[in-house]
């Protein structure tokens, strides 16, 4: 087993306004200190540690996010940000940084990875994804599915077919489906088949393979890549980029290239996987105090108060005789809401937009 | 009738912690604007008007809060603040204040009235006031009595005796006996009967009346009272009080005089009295907005919000889902509680002396 075409992307443009108010457009959630004292992102790359030496770990992102994300993470080479004049979906993101990769290795093996998700069990995951560089470099687009640990209906689901070998201990299957988010019932019944896993929006496959694919997929697309890639290293690159990127039609991954790819393959993975969907999930994944509790950056006292979630801003936080609250202090802005209404602060973030309060967004 | 010896004295010496965070050792309730952008030190004098013109109006209060007070009322004289060294209790505080007062006018009637107390109706509160100011010409030591709105256990209650007159269309009575804080029962039965009315800590009487008082009940603090007579106005008054205030034992003026005088009257009041007891007070008497919210110096954006208290530091506050609930945001601390535990803030302020986290108190 050789890993010298192994190389890393980490998708760090998302823009998401779940966890508003800590999240905005210019501090985006993989920039946050959520769940350590270590960023997201810093989190994302950290956790390749051994598996990849910083050289090999690439970042897609947009241009007013680079130099956060280059200072949280100093020691990654400045040549390995691939900047997006501004987002194109995830197709966009990663056909441009498949260019760049390939310029470093023609032969490589790329993972596409998120830098806004939690994963628990990083050893696990770094077994994965060893398991499924493998897998890919026999020439399958190969998805890492994370086993459902409830029946969700905010994630999509990949259904798998056919066993396709085993690496290390780690199954592998040929995809038969990709399903949207689906209703309750769909979800029930997804858990249920053991057939069915979350999909995490993490791809491995060989450069060639991907861009082959989006050849033959999104023909006017690659099209443009190819504009760019003829002027990549030139004086005239970023020109170009900016020339041709507006004409770029968005795209996700998943509707571009996946649902309809042949030789898609999925490795279940059982890595303890969260999306942070909101700020409920951290009362979920972080260990609580002996009141179930958890608190980041703010001193809380508390009188009968449980399973409440307290992010703060280096201030006291005084709370009597509350339960399952979530409350969160920014500089500018205080959010309090029951641990089961966390998904409505889009609601909060849409009469915002909606105000035009662009300073709290 | 002749108003020309009528003089006002304002208690504003409290410092209270019930309404922590916002109210603090240094920011006592009198100087914060609680129900309206006045403070409650300047509702209290304002409400005078025009009853008294500010020439009439003394306040009684500790070193450390002149400078805070006289700033808010920039109008009153500077001779009319009373310094206490440092509080030894309400009689204490009134028996300076009556030397200052007889000195000033030796046939003065004064009123003794509360910085800190929210009384909705003004111009009743006035109204009670001047017949009160009649009666106690007379040579009675009148009480204002609270119509009590409940049966609350949090006042000590007045049982009214035998009718002693009526002064524009308010009656007043002879005080039968003054009752402590009573249980729930015993408050039942007392707001049942009708004779009870809650003692407010406001006062009315002859200056000269008041001394003769303090001088049969408390004669070893009479005297202390004449030794700083004897200095008060010259040089040595500061030394003398400095000397003297250390050794006047604390008490208030209703163990202290009003339990054992003779010739008490009370006039029972209706006017929106409150001594803001605690937050959940101003969700009872502020006017809330089409949910029944209350917001103060906050931008409240809300989802499913209902009957919360936000006091708020000029910043965004966001909430979703939440009844009845408190929200005090300050500088330095923040409070979450339901408001039916805002008694409650008194074991944070507990807690917070008990771990010497001074910088809060």
């Amino acid at each position: 087993m050789t890993t010298e075409h192994y190389l890393a992307l980490i998708m760090a443009g998302g823009s998401g306004t779940r966890l508003w108010p800590l999240s905005r457009q210019a501090r985006p959630k993989q920039a946050l200190r959520l769940v350590s004292d270590r960023t997201m992102f810093q989190l994302a790359v950290e956790r390749l540690d051994p598996l990849f030496s910083v050289e090999r770990i690439f970042v897609v992102t947009a241009a007013e996010q680079v130099k956060t994300l280059s200072q949280q993470m100093p020691q990654l080479p400045a040549g390995n940000f691939i900047v997006e004049p501004f987002p194109r979906g995830t197709a966009s993101a990663i056909g441009l940084a498949a260019l760049h990769l390939r310029r470093r290795d023609p032969d490589a093996t790329m993972a596409v990875l998120t830098a806004d998700h939690y994963i628990a069990d990083t050893e696990g995951f770094r077994r994965v994804l060893a398991a499924a560089y493998q897998i890919a470099q026999q020439g399958h687009l190969v998805t890492l599915g994370i086993k459902p640990t409830g029946p969700s209906t905010g994630f999509g689901y990949i259904e798998r077919g056919d066993f396709l070998g085993e690496v290390n201990g780690l199954a592998a299957y040929r995809v038969n489906a990709f399903r949207e988010k689906p209703d309750a019932a769909t979800a029930e019944a997804f858990v249920a088949d053991g057939l069915h896993t979350w999909n995490s929006g993490m791809f491995i496959w060989r450069v060639d393979r991907i861009l082959a694919e989006m050849h033959k997929q999104m023909p006017r697309f690659y099209e443009q890549l190819m504009q760019i890639d003829a002027a990549l290293g030139a004086d005239r690159e970023s020109q170009v980029l900016s020339e041709v990127w507006p004409t770029v039609v968005p795209k996700t991954i998943d509707y571009g290239i996946m649902e309809g790819a042949g030789n898609v393959a999925v490795v279940p993975a059982d890595i303890g996987w969260s999306d942070i969907g909101s700020w409920a999930t951290l009362l979920e994944i972080l260990p609580g105090d002996e009141n179930g509790n958890v608190v980041m950056d703010a001193d809380l006292l508390s009188v009968d108060t449980t399973k409440t979630l307290v992010y703060g801003n280096h201030r006291l936080v005084a709370t009597i005789g509350l339960s399952d609250l979530v409350v969160v202090d920014t500089d500018d802005a205080l959010l309090i809401c029951p641990r089961d209404r966390a998904q409505d602060v889009k609601k909060i973030v849409d009469q915002l937009r909606a105000g035009g309060e662009t300073r709290y967004l």
